[in-house]
């Protein structure tokens, strides 16, 4: 397994000798509207030409579909015919933009040699749920592969914290940039809560992504960095890559076969 | 028919005899999280109780989910057999909070003898719609009673005037904050959008709601008020109720049968 940040929450992911792209963002650098009025979004470029994060890609994985997990840039230059993986009830709005070849993974299925599992997430709390919506993470698990649980847009509660006893990943990919509903609802994780990941799951590797690339986030990756060494987690259990750095092997598999109730 | 404005989109309607409630929106003053930072929301108490909000109605109509139409508050309060409309798609979640009488207007259906059609709306524009999500208006209409065009939380595009030029409605309720999603944005109308629903219907009565309740407003009763005048739109076409304010009669009727196209 090879796993490449792109930006935001954009991964370009080589699984079971597979290529993938999860939710797929590749507007062009404030190109699109501000969320909280301090800056137009994206805040940074794209690390490689949009182009070339889909090259080749022969599957797609939709979390939901807010405007930073799936634009009109990806829509335009994705194929129509790709397999696009969604949460159940996105599928009429992705096909909606031309694509084809459109699934709900209601439960779990396999593709290709890999099981995917749908998870629940939970984007904020209180009354702002019904604002935010639906959103859901997947498992990728396949033989020989290390099990990857993508939390999405969720912030830390009982049912991610579920999701890692049932399938005890050696991976787990958090959206960790501490967004914030107005300025009194957290909906996404920040640091405390990704520090609350690496707690409960003390054999898994935890890869921070979602990071400085829209105007809502609260926490930067230094940030993030500092406030978990300070918690005693350590930078070869909680990664926090840059745009655009590819990694894999060891790093992602150091915990493989460890896990307590394996 | 008589209107009461209660709060933010929140109407109670006498209609054909019949009592109803649309987006309901029942909490208590500052005990919501804010959209922006600036507050809590509700800005402002409701003008009467809460109960008697929607004591003996017999309908609620529902625009859209999202937190400042249908509230936790309103899911307590309102008795759970009570009849519940709203868009397509909404069904699930309104029942999944104990309603056991809950329907979808599909296109349109008849109710106690006045027909109830859903309409189109934008919530914004761009990318910011993912983020938004489905809304919808609906037009209410019965022998005997004035034709109302409600167009929920939508802002001025093509879809609502063919819905004026459909209908001829002789009363649209327009939600006029002026809210903007950041600071680039319009989710719903301001007061240019609003004179633009004037001119596009010159013999209906514009009704101004949604205004002063909640911190992403934009645009104040006086602003609207001001704007409007300005513009040549007299205070007999457009109405911008206070909260608890009820009207009717020769007020809401006195373009009827004069409809160009009538």
């Amino acid at each position: 397994m090879q796993i490449q940040l792109i930006r935001n929450a954009t991964l370009r992911i080589n699984y079971a000798g597979k290529q993938f792209v999860i939710d797929p963002y590749l507007a062009a650098k404030h190109s699109l509207p501000s969320y909280t009025g301090a800056s137009p979004n994206p805040l940074v470029e794209l690390p490689v030409p949009a182009e070339s994060v889909i090259a080749g890609a022969e599957m797609v994985v939709v979390s939901h579909l807010h405007s930073d997990h799936f634009d009109a840039e990806a829509a335009r230059l994705l194929p129509k015919e790709l397999e696009i993986y969604c949460q159940p009830g996105d599928e009429a709005e992705i096909a909606g933009k031309g694509f084809s070849n459109v699934k709900a993974v209601a439960e779990k299925l396999e593709w290709q040699g890999m099981r995917i599992t749908c998870t629940e997430g939970q984007h904020g709390s209180g009354s702002v749920l019904a604002d935010m919506g639906k959103v859901s993470g997947f498992v990728f698990e396949a033989e020989g592969e290390p099990t990857v649980y993508w939390v999405g847009d969720s912030i830390w509660y009982p049912a991610v914290a579920k999701t890692i006893e049932r399938f005890k990943p050696d991976v787990i990919v958090t959206h960790s940039s501490g967004a914030m509903w107005g300025d009194s609802v957290l909906i996404v994780m920040n640091a405390a809560q990704t520090v609350e990941v690496c707690r409960a799951a003390p054999k898994s590797v935890v890869v921070a992504t979602h990071m400085e690339a829209l105007d809502h986030g609260t926490v930067s990756r230094k940030a993030l960095r500092d406030y978990a060494e300070g918690q005693g987690v350590s930078a070869e259990q909680l990664l926090i890559p840059t745009d655009g750095v590819q990694f894999g092997g060891a790093k992602l598999t150091r915990r493989k076969l460890s896990f307590p109730h394996d």
